[in-house]
């Protein structure tokens, strides 16, 4: 949901220790990028950074440390949504944000997600993440509700966003494919196309859905 | 798309060979689903298998090697596609299946997703796997297409099954939500919805689409 290749706001003339943080994060972002999360060590962005080994010991305590502290900073980024005027366009210009982060070689969105699946505290940190980014992108469904693009009932927002943007992930993520120029585009007018025929419905209104059918399945029978 | 953790059918009767690969292979399994792939060593495996080390090094030289050998057996289970009469039953039946290996505790399909990020070799034979699993589902689609449930021009099979399947990955391997029971009917749901509505053309139609769109909005212009 976001590029968090991108650095945080430029905290340096904060004082020392934002700038020793800045430089300890920079470091992190270039090692993960270069070598992968099994390549991080302290010593390591200690090195790259030039900052004291005892410092990032004592600020960061081990590897799980820099990582949360990482994605922590890609949370601090003043990220916006698109805001392109149509939700298929928002969605086409977020999924074509999403493609680029994973497709830029070498990928940090990538690596950190490698290192998820093997630190429980990274894992954590990127789910708070990626829950703020997808709480943050509901505005583009209710833009769309309020220009009257989606037919009520309203669908579930965060379910339609999940579904606009998880091909991409899929298909670059774990299926390998190379990017597809025209996915973004498709991923989002399908999600789109399916809102509009009454897919995501809030869980309330589809277990009435389903309450319906079995009635009409056991009328009819 | 399939439940790696199902064993390979059981070929011990074919002789020493074959039962030594499928003990070394059971081993790299529980391993794998126990410790995850970082903790897998050509020891650890010859050693719970029962085989001499010699002979695992012999036959499988590596822990690359023995990753691509699991995932090369699960390919050789007789998985067959669900068939349930319907294309939403046959899909929600399938995203019933994906998410049952993946919330299985300790779930080896996620172990295999882990490895491939760290193993080249393990990526491209879990790769090929997939691509399997997907052209053998492209036939819910073939049948949907002979019951007369999706209208013509038809969808591109793979692009739908893509996006019907992608948010379970998506939910419970890179959000790690947990898993919702209601979530297989929904994400079929909405494939299907977006499939009726016109979504997943083959690429041909939509870029025939885009450029008819494109000359509309230079009519209305």
């Amino acid at each position: 949901m976001t590029d968090p290749l991108a650095s945080p706001p430029d905290r340096r003339p904060g004082g020392r220790t934002a700038r020793v943080r800045a430089q300890v994060l920079d470091a992190v972002r270039a090692e993960l990028a270069e070598r992968g999360h099994e390549g991080l060590t302290m010593e390591g962005v200690a090195t790259r950074a030039g900052v004291h080994r005892a410092t990032v010991y004592r600020r960061w305590r081990d590897v799980g440390g820099l990582l949360v502290d990482v994605i922590t900073a890609a949370g601090e980024i003043d990220w916006q949504p698109p805001d392109t005027g149509s939700l298929p366009g928002d969605l086409t210009a977020l999924n074509e944000e999403i493609q680029q982060s994973l497709v830029v070689q070498p990928s940090f969105a990538l690596a950190l997600m490698a290192a998820s699946f093997h630190s429980e505290q990274a894992a954590r940190a990127q789910t708070r993440l990626w829950t703020d980014r997808y709480a943050q992108c509901e505005v583009l469904v209710e833009r769309a509700v309020e220009r009257g693009e989606l037919p009520a009932p309203h669908p579930d927002a965060r379910s339609l966003l999940v579904a606009a943007t998880a091909p991409i992930y899929h298909q670059l993520v774990l299926l390998r494919a190379g990017p597809d120029p025209r996915l973004p585009r498709r991923a989002a007018r399908a999600a789109v196309l399916a809102a509009a025929a009454g897919a995501f419905r809030a869980p309330r209104q589809d277990r009435e859905e389903s309450d319906r059918e079995q009635s009409d399945r056991e009328e009819s029978a």
